[in-house]
């Protein structure tokens, strides 16, 4: 777990269970805990003038106002502090991002996708508390700071998570303007169905149930945890921003098409750089060696054949963009050209 | 904590937490293991010819077959396991029913209304597995049988929560049939509110702040506990169930008013039983005296006043179905009656 894996990890925060934390709970991971860098080479080839950091940038900015008025500091202030804590806690608000880019693409505006942009936020960010509770994977840090439960004990942080997946869905049925009513339904299923055990809750189980000595993990099982636990909250996030901006049933199987091969990318490319990475770092990194246990594309089918998976994903998300206007695709290029750019 | 007690606790489920459970975790509480009996003479003055318990009895088979429905065994098997063993695991339905009764009151059909039936019982089987959790109320038995995480272990039992509780919008949205799309949305919104830091959420939170020494809870706090707590949910199935049903704002308002009235009626005469049962009981059951402790409507205003409430509570719900066709409204008086006779 090097620090090229955690910034990969980081800009994501991926959610793969931690075999390392989970054997020694008290262990503060760095891939948790690393800042994101976001570096500059990472830039759309078809469109070089386009700044991807200064794009994302500017998106953190308004999404972040955003989450700010959508969780106020009323009574009983203590439960909203701690969703407050966790959701404003930073982070590239990756998935909000591709939400309105995507609703751009296909002719909607920034403001039809806002709602749904928070609401995927507040879904990973109850994850995250979910995930690092004691029962969990038990993280004293995230993102550099104590997790929810350190702060504000596990009885607020179960609540707080709670309480921030309803909102997400009030959210959008609440927020949403000038979207027909049939289609923010749709977006509320796309959604829920990316959340539930049809998604990211079905791949965090299948993951729990794949640890442990004697469990043989199969590329079918880690494809489906891949793209339940990584994959799906993406689809959901391009998908609903195609919805929301008016795209047909063409665009939305295009962009489908697009998130699903991006969202399985990162986690093969994530799955390179842990490999590369640890053999490098092998013995500086006291029992970091552990996660070289945990089943992944190298160990399974070996690192060139991983790297050819990586940019065939890559390839093939990128060719479903083609017929859009290259300047309002830019930002969905380079999205996976960054994933790419991991690689090195 | 007595027979009478439990069983009208265990109708409604009610969500107060347990001081005596909390202070002995290995504790079982018969409040929460107590089997339901809906006493016969509990039926509506105003329709004699309406059998309660029998109606109760049809709606909770109706409403089962279709939560049976609403969660399929499909892989990651644990986890549709787990959902379902929680969601099947008996109860009177009391929320569901409510929203059927008040769907067809206005003019709606069970048909428009069952899917947003079962989200309700979806999202009271959430807070009740989350609310059993080692770290919340640490619960060993739930309707005579072993909570979800002896069952499935506390990593699953929290995914299972946030599963169903995803589960319940999404189920709302994919599901209603006949319903214009603006008033599933509204109805996604009433829900949404009743769960999180405005609803059930917010009640639990001042509810374990309220708990502990030194600790002083004066009426506003109670009364806000338990309109969160336990009216929140109940006012969301009533209003849910009539914007599906097509009701207009005058139909809408009259049965707020309604499932508040009997939201908070239900959780006075709860403290009325546990003041008066603790009291005739105390000494025979071990350790359960420490919920006298426990701030409730008698120990503020006095037992006479309380009653006074609570009747007060009960005509002001009933005066708001004098409008209806006494038929169709015979199920909202019954249930209106139902809580008033358990003062008896």
């Amino acid at each position: 777990m090097q620090a090229s894996a955690a910034r990969s990890s980081s800009m994501l925060v991926t959610k793969r269970r931690c075999s390392s934390a989970r054997r020694n709970p008290q262990q503060v991971r760095p891939r948790c805990v690393a800042e994101v860098t976001v570096r500059s080479e990472v830039k759309s080839k078809s469109k070089p003038s386009f700044d991807f950091n200064q794009y994302m940038k500017e998106r953190a900015t308004l999404i972040d106002a955003a989450l700010d008025k959508s969780v106020p500091l009323q009574y009983p202030e203590v439960i909203n502090e701690s969703m407050r804590y966790s959701l404003l806690a930073g982070g590239k608000r990756v998935r909000p991002a591709l939400c309105l880019a995507a609703c751009e693409l296909v002719g909607g505006t920034i403001e039809q996708a806002m709602p749904t942009a928070c609401s995927l936020e507040m879904i990973h960010t109850m994850s995250l508390i979910h995930d690092d509770l004691p029962s969990m994977d038990n993280d004293d840090f995230r993102r550099g700071k104590p997790t929810n439960h350190k702060v504000y004990g596990e009885e607020i942080a179960i609540l707080a998570g709670d309480a921030l997946l309803s909102l997400s869905f009030e959210y959008i049925a609440r927020e949403t303007r000038d979207v027909a009513p049939e289609r923010v339904l749709q977006v509320i299923v796309e959604v829920g169905k990316a959340v539930g055990s049809e998604g990211l809750v079905g791949g965090q189980v299948v993951d729990i149930k794949s640890e442990g000595a004697g469990v043989t993990v199969g590329l079918d099982t880690l494809q489906y945890i891949h793209e339940h636990k990584t994959a799906a909250l993406l689809e959901a996030a391009v998908v609903s921003g195609a919805l929301l901006g008016g795209a047909g049933e063409v665009d939305v199987d295009r962009l489908r098409k697009y998130s699903r091969s991006i969202g399985l990318a990162f986690q093969v490319v994530d799955d390179i750089l842990d490999i590369t990475a640890t053999t490098e770092e092998l013995g500086k990194t006291a029992g970091k060696d552990l996660a070289v246990a945990k089943t992944t594309y190298p160990s399974l089918v070996g690192l060139e054949r991983s790297r050819e998976i990586a940019d065939e994903l890559i390839e093939g998300a990128k060719s479903m963009l083609t017929t859009y206007d290259p300047a309002k695709a830019a930002p969905l290029y380079a999205l996976a050209e960054y994933i790419r750019a991991r690689k090195n």
